[in-house]
């Protein structure tokens, strides 16, 4: 089957690293779907606004060929243990299909329509081939068992950022980052405390080191890609 | 974005007529997930037996065109007015993907391996493109504000399968029948007592009339396309 993009994601991460590994993780991150072509039209999203989160269907679009094994290891078990490729969220899927609930902040009313969300895990550009509401009716299930998931608990980073950095950054940049930062968005099995990262956000390439459970922004350097 | 079935969905439910219209529904349904080609290896699920739910991404195979109108009018507003297809779970969007969370009862050992679930909206024979594990953490709004399908409610009917009729399809099929037809199968608008309606079922043509809030099962005939 082929299928064409209905909008694309403006997001300020600009990269693959550092995009939360699921929605609703960054709660503090907004984005927004900018509607193209035709689907543009107010009419597309009429009653839309009456929903607290929407389902977005998107395309991995940094992954260039399809998954070709029946397995991966999942970043939540240290990258060391295989699970199936379809009892994990894995972007290197057979199809590159992701999914993601986003909460819906506001719809503009200028057109071409763009939804404000946030809690988003996609990256600036991605394609995006549906958007369906989300039904608490039918699409919740919290007391559902989440597999590995539930049972193997994320460890997540005390984030120090200085206070120079946090005025250069603002008051909300801060926040998104300290999320971004507390999930670990390092890749897996890497432990050396003076390995120095950089995470494209909003404009600035943010430094960092990560030293047992602390991540430390060390500098701001310019995105070349922003 | 070229997207290739990795497995296909059987169902006891052979036409679009009187599938649920969303996953969930009629819990007592079951159906199975058979993988196609290499999908089919064990492998591939490792780990899904320890989630209680499935995200199936799939195609709407009976829409042989897609979408080119902005609005669509879901049934559930009795089919007179129009919301953006973006704010509906209509079958009719702009790429035919479906989407729906089920239950997975059992994970077959023989491969190719075939994952039975129940709660599918899924006829007979779809293609399925992305199973997702469901993770509770991430995916479960049971507070979100369901727009339309919220504040209206959708009238069930009563069901009436008369004694004979019951003892041929078996306790389980009635059980089914039942959900499926308390949710009202029948198109818009309609409203004639007298009509009578045809629902293939597990090799069974279920005729059956609406009257009031009352339908009630008629006769049973052959399913030819089973």
């Amino acid at each position: 089957m082929e299928i064409k993009p209905i909008a694309y994601f403006r997001s300020p991460l600009k990269s693959k690293f550092g995009v939360p590994r699921q929605s609703g993780i960054a709660t503090q991150l907004t984005g927004s779907v900018v509607m193209c072509g035709k689907w543009g039209d107010a009419e597309c999203v009429r009653g839309l606004e009456d929903f607290d989160y929407a389902w977005l269907v998107w395309g991995f679009s940094e992954n260039v060929s399809a998954a070709k094994h029946p397995t991966v290891r999942p970043p939540r078990l240290g990258g060391n243990r295989r699970m199936g490729v379809f009892a994990t969220r894995s972007p290197f899927r057979p199809n590159n299909i992701g999914l993601s609930a986003v909460r819906i902040l506001n719809i503009t009313e200028k057109e071409p329509i763009e939804i404000i969300v946030s809690g988003a895990d996609l990256i600036d550009g991605t394609p995006i081939y549906d958007i369906k509401p989300y039904l608490p009716q039918f699409d919740s299930h919290p007391e559902a068992r989440g597999g590995f998931t539930s049972t193997n608990e994320w460890q997540r980073l005390d984030v120090v950022i200085p206070e120079d950095i946090r005025q250069r950054l603002g008051a909300s940049t801060c926040e998104v980052l300290t999320q971004l930062l507390s999930e670990d968005p390092r890749p897996h099995y890497h432990d050396d405390p003076e390995r120095i990262y950089g995470m494209p956000l909003d404009g600035f390439d943010v430094k960092f080191k990560v030293d047992g459970g602390v991540a430390t922004v060390i500098e701001l350097g310019t995105d070349i890609r922003a």
